[in-house]
């Protein structure tokens, strides 16, 4: 199978068509609110680099060890892989059935010291040894790290207990990030995730308000689909077919990141991590129970502030202007999670688990049904 | 103005038909998912009594300390009156511009030791001394108290430095809670309060799941006209008119009381109270910059923990199951606020500023529109 | 009695010598570790003024409403009474058995607006309602406000059901706050407490480091004799006697106040508020379930950030400098305490209840028992 | 290398005299108050186990990847390694410059589901992998998991970027995990540790205080020498010699387990991690910026509540009684601190680096010159 895995890795973050092949919500008119940039992506903040690592191989029976294998990983680096400048940070849990690394120090220090990274639930441990070894050979690194390494859990599709990502995998993800277009739907840490009972994974948005932009990437794996609704319409109500096995409810996590351009202090950012929830929430999340819906948000505005011992002299958006921002966070979040099932296709995994993508000619009807016509 | 104050605050706890005047969600056929136990409102916990006292009075142009004045104060009792075993409880704040007093105890201890109280924000003091009076002068009560009060801010509509709230309104509406159907819109602590750039004030509603019921109580004066959605439909885009002065947007705040009769502990209160942010989120609330966004959660299941210092047996429900609660804590948020929006008339107050009330053709038509007729 | 309140309030905040009588913990040679400013006061930190109503009068048996009166009102202002631009603050609390009002939007916002004031646990409300009333009347205040009020329990000594401190007293303390020494022991909000079993009260100490200065107040009211122990000097159980009463171990609560110069972000400053734990800690502070141990810290460095909607450029002291600022709040934080120890007199107070103060000979004979002579 | 660190981890979990040859704070008689349990181990809490897999080999100059080794990890089962019932547990930060994975569930849920592990810093994604490994395997556990893994740094002794600890160590420490007398010094995680200046590592001690007790684990690498201070001696400035390099004042980090069998629920177990903060505070520890003091409690008293989906039956200390649990977990805490530095040894690790163990008879001369003889 590992002829296959390396086949497909490279096509993971080689082929710029991808994630070009299915139209996203904006080019399908999804009415969410607020003004996209450029790429619709978390990289319309400048410097923020994505890289992802998929490994697709196998088919067939689970062989735990063997596989099939539908896993991954995904990295998002704040200010790109060559530049290790920190960045004030905060994250917020809505149900903290998951983890993420790395947030005690984020939230005792405000600053966030390396790249962010999302994978399965069993390969938060290597992820998180690959980051490290990834950064003590880099110079301007500090002696010693403490990554953050989030996850949400792909047991149905991927032999999860096979532990199939290697360090390997963590250095690709990491090395091969890049600026502009963000692959989406099955790849990377995304690759085996299932959200509202429809395929999920990797997704991307972007709002611009007040100068500033939000950007926000999710790897979605929450939510039953008797919850889900896009821009208000009960699309999961119209479509209760097509569902894997039995609607698990509330099983699975969504992981968000959200990254910012606007000068906000680490008090501010854990605002607007925070505001997360409310996007995750107008999707029909719940936060439940067996789901880890972890939010970390950052900002690129200010610089070199952590770099020696002098007075820092940063910059700070008042809070009578952050309002905006909270909004742009939502729409993004809600914008993210739609992109991502619209781009993941239908995958069929251990033991012929499959798992359906959301059909665009359904949510079509849907949306139409209730006032809210796509293009 | 002293005299018509007097009047209406009689007819505040008096009239059983006060908030029967118009139909509320279930009646009108909101589509808002779940079970709504028999009064559809905080009341269907059994022990729990709401108690509202409302002041109004005075017309035309503002003059500090005489008026015009239109506020009060909301008192639930989570056993009742005569009842002061202490109950489970835990708060969350989406945004906390805003005031809820007794919450660090609440906290450290996981327990509620007195009634809730809601007024208007200058009020908070009169009200947190009248608790300790009315407390001190009870049988069983501790010689001490850390009364929980909380509020939102009506200054649009009354003379908010005129500080009207005394402290026998306090006691009227600690003495004059009870069971039943709970008044809505216009009364208590929600006299004078605006919800989504139309008259707010005191909602309630309920859900039944897996043989428990959540009770929801709000004091609504949170949001902007643009963002308002009733089960996903925009009514606030449709309806852009009817407006005071100009749409100030994320203006006001928003205090939610759940009550279950779960046996939940504290720290799965904690997870209850965090999810009212999902419902009001899903109205179009977005935790505002200058909002007081602040919710507590009560259980009456377990009694009698408390009392002395012996080992307490307390019943838990497992963590499997609570995930419908969180559902239904949502669902009855979002149906609590529509009751306030639907029962409350349109006011006019401090120099002469009016605030429409949502019409309800304007909204059954908006609801028809996208899909969702209303009865 | 209205007589002699009035005039021991007057009393209260006009006689530099109230304080001065007894040497302080300086002036002794007790052996906490740093260097203090020229006030070993809050005071050292330019601009902090500190304002004190102390009410006394009546003696003998308690009659609810009448007295005997032992309690008062501290007030803070940060910038000082004629300087309403707010500050950078943060608060912890250790055991939350008490009250601290406003910290929702403190700890949102990281920005405190107005005063910080200390009282009896009965008398927050009528204080909260006092610094609105008061602000509402200034230029240059928001149209609301939300107070911090914190308090300990006095009702050993006072006549706490009686609440004796009226709207007057807070605007006395308000008014009459200024920089330079800070009265000490029975003084303001401390009139009436108990520390480790002798009397407590108001105490404060500065220490100077790295170009900076830390100010603390401390309202003492907490500790069993038992745990209290002066620079590592189990003094308590060398002077076993000079009890009330029982040793009712735990009762009681500690509200301390920090100020500092340091350009501390409100992330930070959590920080810091955080560190006071560790000096309450070192004089045998256990956080005891019915204590209520709860912390504010501001800095005055950064100005004018939230005067309009400009973005604000502030100064970042590094992480890499802050450990010397938390080493000398605890410093700080111990020897205000001892302050307040030295400084209080014996009190007699209702149903002749007499606190003993701690006797500086029998201080000096256990500490030098230790190793540790005084001066 | 390989050779000798095979024969030192079998010495290192095999040897019951291993920490035997040196008295420990009991038998020296440091005043620290409090009645220690039979073991004044963390074992003496029923059931609870330790193991230790200690990797020690090389000498001389650092080659990543080679050595010298000092390092290692330590595993606590609450229940033992046959019982995977969880317990509940919450947990606390002084100063987040570390890592505990797995707390965003514990919070969440209040409930530790598997072993606790600590390690050094670049290893925590090595044993996270080995413990998921370990509990897969293993019938009655849940097919995920989210495991609790906390570091010290130990790269002034141990080829940290060696990453030397392996999945079979894991294995190793958590499968050899024992009830009995506790390893400590130069053993498990703690084997590099350095703890105000002089050698560190893995310290216990329990008290019995209300018929219950609490059990203490460290790993202790904190703090500054000046600082230290063994009940209340100044014992830090009587040694100002034997330090390693200069006095790195807040370098490093001491991570505290506490177990109790007292029938605590998860909010009233984070008031007990809480007040471990204050236990390293008397010691000396100021949670210095660089240091991550984090500290995890769990209560073993109730069980099988988080085993099925009916309403559990769980016993609850009444807050009326917490209080002497606190004050035993300062005084376990303290003495587990100072029990890790009388059993620790003398280490040279990398290139040469010496850490001085803490001189017995130095010891005893400063706590005598303060009038704290030990026997």
């Amino acid at each position: 199978m590992k002829r296959i895995a390396l086949a497909v890795i490279a096509l993971g973050f080689a082929s710029p068509l991808f994630s070009q092949a299915k139209p996203r919500a904006r080019e399908l008119g999804v009415p969410i609110d607020g003004t996209a940039g450029p790429l619709d992506a978390i990289t319309d903040v400048a410097g923020v680099e994505v890289g992802h690592t998929t490994l697709i191989s196998g088919t067939g029976k689970l062989v735990i060890g063997q596989g099939p294998v539908r896993t991954g990983v995904t990295v998002i680096h704040p200010r790109g892989k060559a530049n290790p400048d920190p960045v004030f940070g905060a994250w917020f849990t809505l149900n903290g059935n998951g983890e993420m690394t790395g947030t005690t120090w984020l939230q005792e220090s405000g600053i966030l010291e390396g790249p962010i990274a999302i994978t399965n639930t069993h390969s938060v441990g290597v992820v998180h040894d690959g980051i490290l070894q990834w950064q003590v050979k880099r110079p301007g690194m500090q002696p010693w790290g403490l990554p953050v390494v989030a996850e949400t859990y792909d047991g149905y599709l991927n032999d999860i207990n096979g532990f199939h990502v290697k360090t390997e995998h963590v250095f690709q993800a990491l090395d091969s990030a890049k600026s502009g277009p963000v692959l989406e739907g099955n790849v990377g840490g995304g690759t085996g995730m299932i959200c509202h009972g429809f395929k999920g994974g990797i997704g991307s948005a972007s709002r611009v308000t007040g100068g500033y932009t939000i950007g926000v990437l999710v790897q979605c794996n929450y939510g039953s689909r008797q919850e889900l609704r896009v821009a208000g319409v009960p699309v999961g109500k119209e479509i209760p077919d097509l569902q894997r096995g039995s609607d698990d409810d509330d099983a699975g996590s969504i992981i968000v990141v959200v990254a910012t351009d606007a000068p906000l202090l680490p008090h501010q950012l854990k605002r607007i991590a925070t505001r997360v929830s409310l996007g995750v929430g107008r999707m029909g999340g719940t936060g439940g129970n067996s789901s880890g819906d972890i939010f970390i948000a950052f900002s690129t505005a200010n610089t070199r502030f952590a770099t020696d011992t002098a007075i820092a002299s940063v910059r700070m958006l008042p809070n009578a202007r952050i309002s905006s921002l909270f909004t742009a966070t939502m729409q993004a979040t809600e914008e993210a999670i739609v992109n991502a099932m619209l781009a993941a296709e239908t995958m069929v995994g251990v033991d012929d688990h499959r798992v359906h993508a959301l059909p665009h000619d359904r949510l079509r009807a849907a949306m139409a049904k209730y006032g809210r016509p796509l293009k």
